[in-house]
């Protein structure tokens, strides 16, 4: 008997490791990007012009992606853990880091590989588009960063800890990075609205982009991917920012 | 040795059936919508005044749908199937069915749920937005329904059988259906051009919305999920058919 319950114990544990397998397998898949909509990185930009505005005219789509305070990175990555560089943004010292974590909303549903971007901030916000919050179950406000009133939360899956962010989950609202020089070759302050245009095949005025002024930033209008793909920003045969 | 073996085939069918199970229940979750962005249905209106246009100016978000031929129909439902209508649509006799089936994209990943539209036609179509696109990993042309110039395929699941599109996946191209009354009040004709402005906390204006002219329809824009997204239609405070 002993034989025969050893190999059915084998048996078993056998079956037990190919369930195992398969449901590491699933998870891993979905954990890889099989559970919602991919991050993408899109980019337009003019040309300086003699006579023209003091920097060329940069577009870029933000993809979802998160700030964390040290606090919060040490809750999901380990104690003592810093944001790794993967690559610089347009703004000087900013970076998208190597740090990914997984979001998991209200529908059960989650979305993987979501970036934390550097430096470190005071504040742990997520950036999302309407299309992820749908996806996710979150009624997404608008907001500029930073500004976390009447902001949902959600979990946060790191690889060492768990997030359950109270607030801080926002669609950014579209904005236009500022110097001194922009505003002042513009004519627009900082919190005015100016619009966006952009040509081509899908053409859509953005009207309401909002003036964000810092006196070491460079010339940047950031969207998010929903406007991205409505206006087809790969397939731009022009931009123009209006008053 | 015969018991034995009888036992171990026991024990190992008893871990195949979990195994089964497990596989059901990950695929039936993946099936039920844990595999991609949901289907959005989205609506504003400016009511009809006196004086005005001659019918009332409706947006409506079309969500990721297909078009079907009575034959690809039956390869995906079985012999004999006839679309059964969950609700009408706005214009007369098109209508939501209760048909969905699954997509496939060259990323091996899915998007489950899509609603045929019916009635039927004479070509199978798949109009999907941006974001769903580079989800699944295929590269959408802009196109009107029908013209199938130059246009992907994908893997359609149905309940009965799999179809391999080798054309007709496009994002349809932003439009305005008009009869000729229609068109007389604002003074274009078919295939033209016009602005849609759409004011709120996201407003854009869309700057080329096609006129698709029917004898037989009634004033609707028809706009897809990245666009209703982008200027949160849901929130719009006012709408406006510009020539």
């Amino acid at each position: 008997m002993a034989t025969i319950e050893a190999q059915m114990e084998r048996a078993t544990r056998l079956n037990r490791n190919e369930v195992e397998q398969l449901v590491r397998a699933v998870l891993l898949e979905k954990l890889k990007g099989g559970g919602g909509p991919p991050a993408t990185e899109r980019h337009a930009s003019m040309p300086k012009t003699a006579g023209g505005p003091p920097h060329p005219l940069v577009v870029n789509v933000s993809a979802r992606h998160m700030h964390v305070t040290q606090q919060d990175l040490e809750t999901l990555f380990g104690p003592g853990s810093k944001l790794t560089k993967l690559k610089d943004l347009y703004q000087q010292g900013e970076f998208a880091s190597e740090q990914l974590v997984t979001l998991v909303g209200p529908r059960q549903r989650i979305i993987p590989n979501v970036r934390i971007l550097g430096p470190m901030r005071n504040y742990t916000q997520i950036e999302l588009s309407y299309t992820d919050g749908i996806y996710l179950g979150i009624d997404l406000p608008l907001r500029i960063s930073g500004d976390h009133h009447d902001t949902p939360g959600c979990t946060v899956l790191g690889p060492k800890g768990a997030l359950q962010l109270t607030s801080g989950v926002i669609r950014a609202e579209r904005h236009v990075h500022m110097s001194t020089e922009d505003m002042a070759y513009y004519g627009v302050k900082d919190a005015d609205y100016m619009k966006l245009k952009i040509a081509g095949p899908c053409g859509v005025t953005f009207d309401r982009v909002k003036v964000r002024y810092h006196p070491k930033v460079v010339l940047e209008v950031h969207i998010d991917t929903d406007e991205g793909n409505a206006c087809d920003l790969d397939s731009a045969t022009g931009l123009e920012l209006i008053k």
